[in-house]
């Protein structure tokens, strides 16, 4: 077993633990569910009316290191649905797996900790796996407490759930605390707020964000990146209204399997018309617009559209979960012959751009059919799935990417590669995905001419490596803790002017360096030089330009770090050559 | 008079002469209005059941042709509303006309062509001004026929109506003629589907245009270019959802007044959300979110905002009348003491754009208050609405603009300035509008604390120098004939090989001049290099770059214009250096 393997096995017998140490101190407790999850775990539990709040967990925590002091066994076994049946007649939650799982054909399997004899002793439905003995436990801690309907559906009963995470050593869980508190510290809502990027207001909608300034700056920029990236990859960029008529939607299939994700219609001249959740179906139509040879393909086009989604209101979170966003997508349509190449090339379009945002660490999913399901009868043809199935590993292989192999995990339209980035708090997120879609060919009726002058499909394949720009930003901003390289700050320099007296020499700094398309700023306010050189850092700027009479006698500027470190004085025409090296090269180091 | 009073005087003539000649043709006839326009004149009628088509234009346009030459005199006069109501007896529509003239207080006026002892006599309801006699009517077309609901209301009946104009001269008629086929070969919805520049396409919907490659790709140019010079003026983006709540348009005042023009509201989660008619509201809301002191001001907010607003399918018109289009618009937000600054400051960026985009022909239009109807007793202060009708006075004439007075035609929120633009074709549209608006920081309850520590209303100028882009582009697209300047062009130059030994070479000098973020591709399809640079010409490429075994051997490219122009062989580098320079500087010469 490898690490992360390992790392879910300890967490989840952590939680076992946690669940021992809780049937010890309520009786009446009957336990739902408890994985271990990317960060540690979690317990759904009902306990009616009592609830459990953060002040109860130092009894809790104590009950634990018990069992774990006691160094207990924990052993697995398979059994009969009728042992399990009776094993767990008190707990209607535990019944319905048990018929679950008989139903599915399949054999219940238990875990102990302990033996019958022992003071602490709990048996719980679990396939595992699970550490060997709770000693292996070294650190632990509970975290927090929350509400969750059984099953995830609202139509059931609220349960409620503990978080806590576990590690090997705690060093690594000392550690981890540390990083939460920091995550915390510099969260993306907090950050937005601080620095002006972003704002959620109520008179406008929930899940609706408006790009402030500083925030539409770093967009944009973004933005303007892609699409010249994607230009000199062959990338043609189409844009879509934001609303269009039910046709499009019932062709395409959404209004049949994604309504949910829908808003209603709205009525015009006897018409319903739908705001798009995907971008899909008018790129589909734009492809139509003439008759396509595979003398014409790779046909690749993007856009940078806005999508319109329904999230329930609990959901809503931030810049993470919104109900509107706007994706950097693209459709790539080509032969079964150039599939390979395209393949490859948008992973190496990806890890260009990973590096120039500065990510290091992010991983590959490849989500296949499941051979049982036969997922392909749905859409595509059987060798349409094993070709791109195929392609989709080889070019993974190819590049030497390590990656997670989910069978049984593609989507019904047709396999993919998902890509998460992992920031420095260890926490991860979806940013880009690489699908292949065999359902809307089909369904639009998209077709090119082959090389024998027959119709044939194209693949297609379905990228976004922005997936949705909100949530990008929500992980840029924590990555960075609001202090991004030059290329994405929204003001790259600000001029401090040491008296008055040279504020107008500041305005000419400011002013030349606007003239090479720099954000820059002078701050001739009315507060004092130190009052500025916070604001400054307190705003992440990367450049403090500050000038006084020997500047202006010099033409040059004293440059301060947002670290504030002091680079000296240099001539104005050096610094500029040095902002702009650093913005052209993307440079990720102030100096 | 001056020149243009003049021209609609007789225009206005030429169309109570086709009505003479229509009540001689068609005695059942019953005139409704008929004035004069921009480019000629037009004649409303009620024929009955009766139809005319272009094929009774020259039997028309003979019998006013003896008109004409029958040197009949013009002549107008008041009369009192029973000889009016006793004249016009057997006509509704003009006892309509009359009993709104009563209710208005005034007299009637009539004009009469000739006298009752004429071959040809006519008489008919109008304030003029008209020429003195029918033989100054020099040259005269009529030029189509179509519907038009009395009184432009879909309820009321549909009426005939005739298009015609005139001139002073026929060589003037001429030119004037020889421009509208001109315009018709090169009206942007012809251009726009040759060229691959935008379509629309029924399943997505009606005035909801899509932004082909071609098309997108001078689109986002137009905005970059935007952005970066509002940048420089001191303006900050901001980008808000397409979506709000209700509770937004409300508190505006868009669901008391402006409901008609928006779509119905979508329900999510129990409230009511609409599509954005405009910008400004979200805009607000934005300002909003800090206390703002006059230090802060002035606050130049602009967005590339994207509005959705209900037209009749019959009034839609490829991108000239649409559902959905994004505005350059900005919001201005300044104390008293600087709104004449700034208004100059819109009106010196409005001159940089409109000379960059190579617009030379536009006029001012200046709407103000009615001194009897005390329009700003809606909103805004008597001295308020003073100070901006003078500042917005001032500043075109500090600037030596020439400008129409429009006395009575404010906006109900406040005095405002509007830019047309007339084509090559003398084809006029609104391309631009700077307005005071009074009423939102009201009702928004917008303030800043001024010197004095007290709360104020800040003046708030709403600018869109592109007041929609999609309608700008239609008029773009006609100026240029689709041949756009290099800074423009979506693709601006194509690299030609002689013969398929050149493509490696060719491919080698596009991704060069890509690496430049130049618009550039290289055709290395199987066409002959003749068909090659007829489909380039015919997309209207400005260069064309053909490349043979001798400009392979020293790294050169022969350069051709769009216009058929031989420029003889460039080093590469040479070249390279001229399309940037015409890039940065936005030149409109090719060479």
């Amino acid at each position: 077993m490898n690490k992360q393997k390992d790392l879910e096995a300890l967490r989840h017998s952590a939680e076992h633990v946690l669940h021992t140490a809780m049937q010890k101190l309520y009786p009446n407790l009957r336990k739902v569910m408890g994985p271990p999850i990317e960060t540690g775990f979690y317990m759904d539990f009902d306990l009616e009316r009592q609830s459990i709040s953060p002040d109860d967990f130092p009894k809790i925590e104590a009950e634990m290191q018990k069992i774990i002091d006691a160094r207990l066994p924990v052993t697995g076994k398979e059994i009969t649905i009728k042992d399990a049946a009776e094993l767990f007649a008190d707990n209607q939650y535990k019944l319905n797996t048990i018929k679950e799982i008989e139903k599915a054909g399949e054999n219940p399997e238990i875990y102990e900790i302990g033996t019958p004899k022992d003071e602490y002793y709990d048996i719980d439905l679990c396939k595992g796996p699970h550490v060997k003995n709770t000693k292996e436990i070294k650190a632990f801690k509970l975290l927090s407490v929350a509400g969750a309907y059984y099953k995830g559906d609202e139509n059931n009963k609220m349960l409620q759930r503990i978080y806590g995470t576990a590690f090997p050593t705690s060093k690594e869980l000392k550690e981890h605390l540390k990083n939460l508190e920091e995550a915390e510290k510099y969260n993306h809502r907090k950050l937005g707020k601080q620095l002006g990027l972003f704002a959620i207001i109520p008179e406008i909608g929930k899940g609706l964000p408006v790009w402030l300034p500083n925030g539409y700056a770093i967009r944009r920029e973004l933005e303007d990146y892609m699409l010249k990236l994607e230009r000199k990859h062959g990338y043609k960029h189409i844009l879509t209204p934001h609303i269009s008529k039910e046709i499009l939607f019932k062709t395409s299939g959404h209004l049949d399997f994604y309504k949910d994700s829908m808003y209603a219609p709205m009525q015009i001249e006897d018409e319903s018309y739908y705001l798009k959740p995907m971008n899909c179906p008018a790129g589909m139509m734009v492809y139509k617009l003439g008759i396509k040879s595979y003398r014409n393909l790779p046909i690749k086009m993007g856009e940078f559209g806005t999508v319109y989604r329904y999230e329930k209101s609990g959901e809503l979170h931030g810049l993470q979960r919104v109900r509107g966003f706007t994706q950097n997508d693209a459709h790539i349509f080509c032969t079964p012959k150039q599939l390979q190449k395209e393949l490859e090339k948008v992973i190496d379009l990806l890890h260009t751009f990973y590096k120039d945002v500065g990510f290091e660490k992010y991983k590959f999913r490849l989500s296949l059919s499941d051979p049982k399901a036969e997922k392909y009868t749905f859409c595509g043809s059987r060798e349409g799935w094993k070709q791109a199935e195929k392609e989709l590993e080889s070019v993974l292989q190819k590049r030497g990417l390590e990656y997670e192999r989910a069978v049984g995990k593609a989507v019904f339209y047709g396999p993919k590669i998902d890509v998460q980035a992992i920031n420095v708090y260890g926490k991860e997120d979806s940013i880009s995905t690489i699908q292949i879609d065999f359902n809307l060919p089909e369904r639009f009726g998209i077709y090119y001419i082959d090389e024998k002058g027959n119709k044939a499909h194209p693949f297609v394949i379905h990228r976004a490596l922005i997936g949705s720009f909100e949530r990008f930003f929500a992980f840029l901003i924590e990555h960075y803790k609001g202090a991004f390289p030059v290329w994405l700050a929204p003001i790259q320099a600000q001029v401090i002017p040491v008296s008055d007296k040279n504020n107008e020499y500041a305005l000419e700094i400011a002013k030349k360096l606007m003239e090479k398309d720099l954000r820059v700023e002078a701050d001739i306010s009315d507060n004092t030089m130190q009052a500025k050189i916070r604001e400054a850092q307190m705003q992440k700027i990367p450049y403090m330009l500050i000038v006084g009479d020997k500047e202006e006698k010099n033409q040059s500027v004293s440059v301060r770090l947002r670290s504030g470190e002091n680079k000296g004085s240099l001539p104005i025409k050096e610094f500029t050559d040095i902002i702009i090296q650093k913005y052209l090269t993307k440079d990720l180091q102030l100096w």
